[in-house]
């Protein structure tokens, strides 16, 4: 339960089993509300550095939510960045004073937010804290910079707020959404809210912050559960586990003699398309379950009970891994390095060859699904439910970080465009994460989570084990989650 | 889990959580082996006594399926029969010997499906008994006989031997699916068979009957069993406490200021339609809920935690009452006014006559599931579940008579043709359990269950009773069950 509360933004109660979490309501109309926010707060510029994907959608977005109130969004990025031609082209410009040099914008800005890579913000965050007006506010897109500061014992300075908006999807999705709001009173994506360091009036701003960047609801973290869960997530269910099973079930079905097309539309093509859909609009893990005919539930049980142990024993390993730091250390050690290495595609197996064959005559295949592969993808993202859930995280963290993130953006991406891309689009944080645990994942899959299910009988779903999948409270949790975000899904091709 | 075994015919094993039942697998490549069971207990001829909707499926389903074996299916019914003529027109007649007096026809075969209302049973059984041969196999399609011979104290004859094949559909399906069986190899409806009184060889007689009579597959139980499940279901949620909820559900939706027609489409339609749909083809009672979006959920739980409690006390109540021979003294002597003053019907009020309306123009409706409707009505039926489960009653019994038989079976006919026309379709003996019953339903429902849902917080979604209902077994075994009967709805219009 969380007990943020705002005097000024109405908010919502969500009702979880045995919990309940505070949530903002945004919209349009929100946004005069907003503005006098940041005006009281003394802001006057806004800088946004960076302008990547999500730089790109943050200036985009607040500038448009504030014209006509005085307040200045400006981009900040250094003199020699290829990014700077796409600010210009985007209406930031040197000329008009919307553009400028990175230190130099943190230092005549009021509210600065950082958007500028992990492995960039490890490497300037002393120069930044240094450029920072007195009382002025940070504002952190996740929580990867506060979790390198505690590997190394270090912490933001005193004189500053700090505030995390976190969007619950890729940085196209967030101006995307954010431009088909402006018919619907500002459909936008979901942000989870951190205040980290609070001067006075933080947790408003940050509030006025999600709602101007278009978000119709916002939950809230801190940014430490914030990168616990990120960076575990993403080792686990969401990349580096699903690359695994990915591969794991497309070798078990070649075994088994099918074709190689089959086998990729069994293992892969009915995790990102039909499973990822069930799970999206016909009621959650438990709609994918009871949705499967008798026989199949059993072979459904078999695979979650094999898998549920071996998965839940590993993401308590990279949680752990996460929370001592050795997992931000190997980021930005290895970040170093990849200037000049640069990593290893991880799709380079014949089957993603397959793959891609499959999706250009998708229209031959039929959307089957493979009651071994759900009961394996179930038990993972159990048990990474689980661990979350176990840490004490808040179940709309819980919800997005282990399968509104997988169903609606990261799946629909692989199911578009293929493992390598999805892989390979996200952070390099996210990617040296997949591929150091995929493989751990992988081998476990092949090895006693394969004899396990060959070897459990159909009675296991009336198994203490399988009874608690069924009755878990996550799935009345997901599904008031669900109503929160977009119909649709949250990535868009 | 029941312990049948058959040497002769293949049996399967279904799995459910805590427990196994064996079923008998049928088929029409199943025939000639039935015929050798039947030929190998000494049956020649096999006599249907009676010609309504079950004698006469029962007849000209074993007719066709014995067709070349040279054991005669002969109808017995009165002389002054009105029967006589359909039964002539189907092919039966005195000319060629398959048409004969009830009790000539009982005192000349080794084999007598005894197929007459239960009324007419209780009235004859001592001449019936008293005219059957030495040794005959006696066949029952339920119960009754049996409850009202221990409600007096009474038993069948030691020198019979008495099973019981009781399908799990009207008497106009068991002839329909046989018939569209001809190109599957058997199609038809699932039975349930008994075996009370055994000479010798009964189970696998009684196993031909039900594979003859065009069973796909069948069950296990016992008269008792049967009539005891059967008489609480027919009063509780098969038809008195559906016919209460549709009442009460109506009454409320005019009172929330709903127009007549909008009322019984939330109230009714919403049962007999989507709810049912989901139940049958999306995943049970599991899938009904969790394919709802979160905050419907919330209402779902707060509805079924008020009726669950005060609908599994009636039930008992039901239970018990058929139990101690209540209700079946009570169904004898109604029975005998009945002749002279036929009953009541139950669709008198207004709204059956709206309902007639909304079906005339079921276009213009909206297909809506009200998510307090549905949880009222999930309640009553898990509660008449646990009460059947807690007596014993095995998971496939539980399964058919609690649910299968609702939504596919009696929820369809009513959604064809009206509350009015199901409940008397139903034998007498459902007609009068209904409409004592019912009321009860309705003054519960009515009053408190109504007022605790409206008092119930969201958060009895957490509540150990609503977690109950999420990871019940019956969830699994109602999938299992569910793939053993046709897709299609047992109900054919």
């Amino acid at each position: 339960m969380n007990h943020f509360q705002s005097n000024i933004f109405p908010m919502r109660k969500l009702v979880f089993p045995g919990a309940a979490e505070w949530i903002v309501v945004g919209g349009r109309d929100m946004f005069p509300t907003a503005t006098r926010v940041f005006r009281a707060a003394g802001i006057r510029q806004i800088a946004v550095i960076g302008f990547g994907s999500q730089g790109h959608a943050h200036a985009l977005n607040l500038r448009e939510s504030l014209v006509g109130s005085g307040i200045v969004v400006k981009v900040g990025l250094p003199e020699e960045s290829g990014s700077r031609q796409k600010a210009r082209a985007a209406g930031f410009t040197e000329k008009d004073g919307t553009l400028g040099e990175t230190f130099a914008v943190i230092a005549e800005s009021d509210f600065v937010i950082l958007l500028i890579p992990d492995s960039e913000q490890v490497r300037l965050y002393k120069k930044i804290f240094a450029a920072l007006r007195l009382g002025a506010i940070l504002g952190l897109a996740h929580g990867f910079l506060l979790g390198h500061l505690l590997s190394v014992g270090e912490y933001f300075p005193d004189n500053i707020s700090v505030i995390g908006v976190c969007p619950k999807g890729v940085g196209t999705s967030v101006r995307l959404w954010y431009e088909q709001g402006r018919e619907t009173n500002g459909a936008g994506i979901p942000c989870s809210i951190a205040v980290e360091c609070d001067l006075g009036g933080a947790l408003d701003v940050a509030i006025a912050w999600a709602i101007q960047l278009g978000a119709p609801l916002s939950s809230f973290t801190t940014l430490r559960k914030e990168f616990l869960s990120d960076l575990t997530g993403e080792r686990a269910i969401l990349l580096g586990a699903v690359w695994a099973l990915a591969e794991m079930a497309y070798r078990r079905f070649i075994e088994l003699g099918f074709s190689e097309e089959e086998a990729f539309n069994l293992a892969v093509e009915s995790i990102t398309g039909p499973i990822s859909d069930r799970i999206s609009r016909h009621g959650g893990l438990l709609g994918l379950y009871s949705g499967l005919p008798g026989s199949e539930q059993k072979i459904f049980a078999r695979a979650y009970v094999s898998v549920y142990g071996p998965a839940k024993e590993l993401i308590e390993d990279i949680y752990a891994s996460v929370e001592s730091g050795d997992e931000i250390r190997e980021v930005v050690e290895r970040g170093n390095q990849l200037r000049e290495h640069p990593m290893e595609r991880v799709d380079i197996g014949e089957m993603w060859a397959v793959g891609e064959r499959v999706r250009q005559n998708r229209e031959n295949f039929e959307k089957v699904i493979d009651p071994m592969v759900a009961g394996l993808y179930a038990g993972i993202m159990m048990a990474q439910v689980d661990v979350l859930h176990d840490h004490g995280h808040w179940w709309t963290e819980v919800c997005f970080e282990s399968i509104i993130e997988a169903i609606k953006s990261l799946n629909p991406l692989m199911h578009a465009k293929g493992v390598g891309f999805m892989v390979h689009s996200c952070s390099p944080t996210a990617q040296l994460g997949a591929k150091k645990w995929g493989p751990r994942f992988m081998s476990s899959l092949w090895g006693d989570v394969l004899q396990d299910f060959s070897n459990n009988p159909e009675s296991v779903l009336g198994s203490p084990l399988f009874q608690l999948f069924v009755g878990h409270p996550v799935h009345s949790s997901l599904a008031t989650c669900l109503e929160l975000v977009p119909k649709e899904d949250l990535y868009v091709g």
